[in-house]
């Protein structure tokens, strides 16, 4: 059980400039396009059910984030999933605000079946997904990381995939064959909590992170914290030099850009664990 | 008639941190989100017509944008108006661009007998709303301020609730039992029309403001005002150091988030009069 | 064949400030409203099918740009375009990732008997509409302006207008009763394509430009090259402060709305050809 080379994910990630495939919600569109292009990877938002699928199919990874959905939008996300099950094209479900709300509570449930590559929740989210509570006030999260871990490992043996529950500190669990792997990073600055859309373009580096690792070989665990450590460094580095979430947001954008993979490794804390 | 306690309401709004249930414009939904976080408040978008009502329910207080509307959204918006009147909610209308465009000057018009606890516009909105006028050009006001206080007052009377009308001069008016009480702001700064989404984002600002004095039994009318001398403060704020629209809407937002209430109260100027 | 006297048209587009209604994607639409509103332009977005034909009667300009389409939005499009041919309105289409998707190819073939007075592509999409090629990877190019020099020529002549190219060196080119126009511009940065949305609102401001433009009897190959110079200058610009997207993005911004005519058109280079 050792730590990621994060370096290296990086290194690939950028080198490999996935085309990720984003049905999103519609608040946090701009800044998840934003994110995916200053980190290296390239982004394309397409919703429609006549073009879900089509695109699902030629795109390095694909994020459903089921914030604030249309009927529209949901057709297209049951086209999106199936065509990237059918390709073998990692997938990530962002349950933004599951356990609150009758209907995305269900629909992401019921995508459990599909086996995302990835989950990334945070935590109260990831306790509502796994049956065990009711989640939290509209996007905010009434329980700790803590709390989310024994949730978020049942949720990764259910879908044989990665969970990874998002807060103060972040936790990304495995479950596969009964061994389970957890890596805790301790990383980011408390702004990203007052920029919205943090978390859920997080939710879409994760698919870039992915479908990269795919294309090389590696562990689908691995990316995920990849991932998690490029945005965790990149914020730490902008709450240097920012006292609110404006410039924050901008100097955020810019240290996703020019970190290099070796500040983004040295930036963050990893312990490797089994849960 | 005094003038409202606007660093009591700051301090207020800050410590509850309202969920604002926001039904608004695509164009704006990010910075929405972004100045409700930056001010104090928490932000959702909930459009769906299965979700708005089971959201409206549980929010501290809710937005409506007419701005861009789709049709399922204003089933959603129907949801949300009914739900938050059974639930005793706060809602703020935003007309915007009504009187230009038919759908959404008769929506809004319909609206009103849901008697929003607040309307949020700009002087040709006002006037258009009232029925005494054509509306501007698009989001455009050709209105002033000054022509549009009889019309508000009309409005505020029909919806016994507060008008806002915001311009380079706000005002806020209120028509309760015959009397009447407007307070004028004098704050802000002229960038603030050069970025878009600055009013938008103030009517969300008024619902969480809203939420927060109805949960401590301040009065409507106080609460608008502040909202409005929150973002008027910022924006004189940020007019300091910005020379274009592009770091002025980083400074603003930073200054949503810096200024202490005190600072906010000090910057602005209040006039309260019977009109 | 002389170069168009780009001060004289940012000149006169500022003083008109020409309302331009955008019907565009819904990842771009707070950036290219921003964009709009630091040029001089005023931005609306209205894409609801009982109120775009309505709207695209009272602006100076319409913008039909098919990056993430809803099937609403789509009946929104036909029913602005319509309207804008009808009432003469210079209406601008901007093909995003056509070619490599089967709705919107269609979509966008079938709008050119409307005979767009614009059309702003990258060279892979140029290629794709006029039915030479497959396009590119989602909403990257992987031809070159030069290879789609012919191509833009082609559909020039299909709709007796503008075809406007742009990637590192942009091409704008007409075609009229049989006799070619190109003017070459060499401008911008490279962190444009880094920011989401950069080109989409090029595609807004050119029809804000041809507003103007025929208010005033100009021609419209003059006033496309005018907005791309706009774009390009402030691109220059922002570069020479920037060392990410971030903050380039925020000083593109601040340059659109600083940067005199004359600053504009001294720092653009344009060559005139006959291809």
């Amino acid at each position: 059980m050792t730590s990621p080379d994060v370096a290296r994910l990086a290194t690939l990630m950028r080198e490999a400039s996935p085309l990720v495939h984003c049905l999103t919600n519609s608040v946090v569109r701009q800044i998840t396009a934003d994110v995916l292009l200053a980190a290296g990877a390239a982004p394309a938002m397409v919703d429609h059910p006549d073009e879900a699928g089509e695109f699902a199919a030629i795109a390095s990874g694909v994020l459903v984030n089921v914030g604030n959905p249309t009927s529209e939008q949901v057709e297209g996300m049951h086209t999106a999933i199936a065509s990237a099950s059918e390709n073998g094209t990692p997938w990530v479900l962002d349950p933004v605000a599951v356990g609150g709300l009758t209907l995305r509570t269900g629909l992401a449930t019921r995508w459990l079946e599909h086996e995302p590559a990835a989950i990334r929740a945070n935590p109260s989210e990831t306790v509502a997904l796994a049956g065990a509570g009711e989640g939290g006030r509209g996007v905010d999260s009434t329980d700790s990381t803590a709390d989310a871990l024994a949730p978020a490992l049942v949720l990764a043996e259910r879908t044989a995939g990665v969970v990874a529950v998002t807060g103060p500190q972040d936790v990304v669990v495995t479950n596969s064959g009964g061994t389970t792997h957890a890596t805790w990073i301790t990383s980011g600055h408390p702004l990203l909590q007052k920029v919205i859309g943090t978390g859920c373009a997080l939710g879409a580096l994760t698919a870039a992170y992915l479908g990269a690792a795919r294309a090389t070989g590696i562990d689908d665990h691995d990316a995920v914290v990849a991932a998690h450590a490029h945005v965790g460094a990149a914020g730490t580095s902008a709450g240097k030099v920012s006292a609110g979430p404006g410039l924050f947001s901008v100097a955020w954008l810019d240290a996703l850009y020019t970190l290099t993979p070796e500040e983004i490794a040295a930036s963050v804390e990893l312990l490797d664990a089994t849960p």
